[in-house]
């Protein structure tokens, strides 16, 4: 009973008004693997190159989560990007993207990787990600990440990797951007008329939303004081999110699973930004993420209150 | 046992994706005490011109709303606003913007008004809602609004009333620009340490937030298929809000209480933002208002679920 994740594996470079780093361990992959292990057994698959480092290796590995699928080309270079911040971190600028061993990445996944129950897609070409639908035929639930470009420029292999997929979680310009639609519930519905039975809305500082055919729930960020680089949360909150997911996966989809993995999703992601890369993550205290699980419970919670309405 | 909300009652000229009006009952105090009035009696305060009609003024009076201090100003023109929005609604430009009677008001409250419980100090020049905090000193729970031109051309005065209120209500980017902080949290908390208890950040399509030294609660907009006007919204809020807050006056300004408050701003601003202007509040239903509050109830609830994490 395993997640499989296929998805970058990178170094960024990141600019925030809190400070520099000029070479960390990112990728979209990587922090899925990392908050997705906190729930469950996690096979990552991406290509490195032959810069990357033994002990970056190691963080892949945290919590158990497998690397026989991560391949090291000989004489590539791992995927690189570069940004930068604006001063409240809700703007940023891709300053450099190296594809690198992206470039003629083809996955080729182990058996085992093939076997999982639970299957992750995360943002790379929607081509690539077909492909690994395809080898992973039974998985029981599929989770999909896509950008503005493949919107752009791959626009009917992405809508037809959305027909294949259980789940769809994008930013909400993405959504509007995808169909056409402004508002977010009518764009949400047109999505859950191409496959999907889940749609989750990646809203930043505002936290996210769940949209199925019968239903809606939305969490709010976790409140913190000081965001030092969001760089991941979206990966961070879709490895919370879907772990909880494939923790629950012999009982079926409900709604009471999808709105706790809301929960752990937004309390995992809230340590990703605390900390630059994967810092935050990587040695997260569990009895910390359940706290931060329980404060969300209460941050949105009210007891209702009788009071005459007038006519 | 009334409030008394002071602000701009207006002729607004709107254009959004989805049509025109040329002009329509609209301003700050109109849209709050349309809201209020479902939970609470209300005084308005504000001036109008010699072109104000009689059902506009029958409008106001919607649910018992007392107009006595309604000035309206011998030659004088009402307050108007022109604006269009944006095709997802998240933008608007002003066009035009004539302050008409506005220009020369200074706020004469009734002694009825003075004597309200709660006061709405809605979104006019900060020295202007100082002369009107000074006339209501009993009230036991005072809420203000203000927007980004005061924070720029008048912040010593702003500064110097929201030392003077309970609760300021202010959008998400007026809380930063006003602190200088980018992030929310401590930007209410450097509000709450000058003198209100409430900070509520108003999100737009996101929802609110409420902030308190100890607590912090949120709950998303209301989720519709179609927004069609959000001219308003924020009073409405505010309306709700506040309407609810004295409907339990007199047990104190406790969380539960807060929290259901920020439930029916919500509920009810939801449903001006379907119509034009004040067509979806004059007449709204009570059990409609009531079943809203139920779904917000639902929407941001979750059963926890027990499961095992990984350290």
């Amino acid at each position: 009973m395993t997640i499989t994740v296929v998805g970058s594996i990178a170094y960024d470079a990141v600019e925030t008004p809190f400070g520099v780093r000029e070479r960390m361990l990112g990728g979209a992959a990587t922090h899925f693997a990392l908050a997705a292990s906190v729930l469950h057994d996690v096979r990552l698959v991406g290509p490195v190159g032959d810069d990357f480092g033994d002990a970056d290796l190691a963080v892949l590995q945290t919590r158990g989560s497998n690397i026989d699928d991560v391949e090291r080309v000989a004489g590539g270079k791992t995927f690189f990007w570069k940004g930068k911040y604006g001063w409240d971190l809700n703007t940023r600028e891709t300053l450099d993207t190296q594809l690198n061993v992206f470039e003629h990445f083809a996955p080729k996944l182990s058996q085992a990787s093939r076997d999982c129950d639970v299957l992750f897609l995360a943002n790379i070409q929607p081509g690539l990600q077909l492909q690994v639908r395809e080898q992973c035929a039974q998985a029981q639930f599929v989770a999909l990440d896509s950008m503005n470009l493949w919107i752009d420029i791959a626009r009917d292999e992405l809508l037809e990797i959305i027909g294949r997929v259980d789940c769809l979680m994008l930013n909400d310009e993405e959504l509007r951007q995808l169909t056409g639609k402004p508002n977010l519930i009518s764009a949400a519905h047109d999505i859950l008329g191409w496959g999907p039975t889940v749609v989750v809305a990646k809203q930043g500082e505002y936290g996210s939303s769940l949209i199925t055919k019968d239903d809606f729930f939305a969490l709010p960020a976790y409140p913190l004081h000081e965001v030092i680089d969001p760089t991941g949360a979206g990966d961070t909150f879709a490895g919370g999110f879907v772990g909880f997911i494939a923790s629950q996966i012999g009982g079926g989809v409900t709604t009471p699973v999808l709105r706790n993995a809301m929960a752990y999703g937004t309390a995992i992601a809230s340590f990703n930004v605390e900390q630059f890369g994967t810092e935050g993550v990587v040695d997260v205290d569990v009895a910390a993420v359940r706290q931060r699980v329980d404060d969300l419970y209460a941050f949105a919670h009210f007891e209702p209150i009788d009071v005459a309405l007038r006519a």
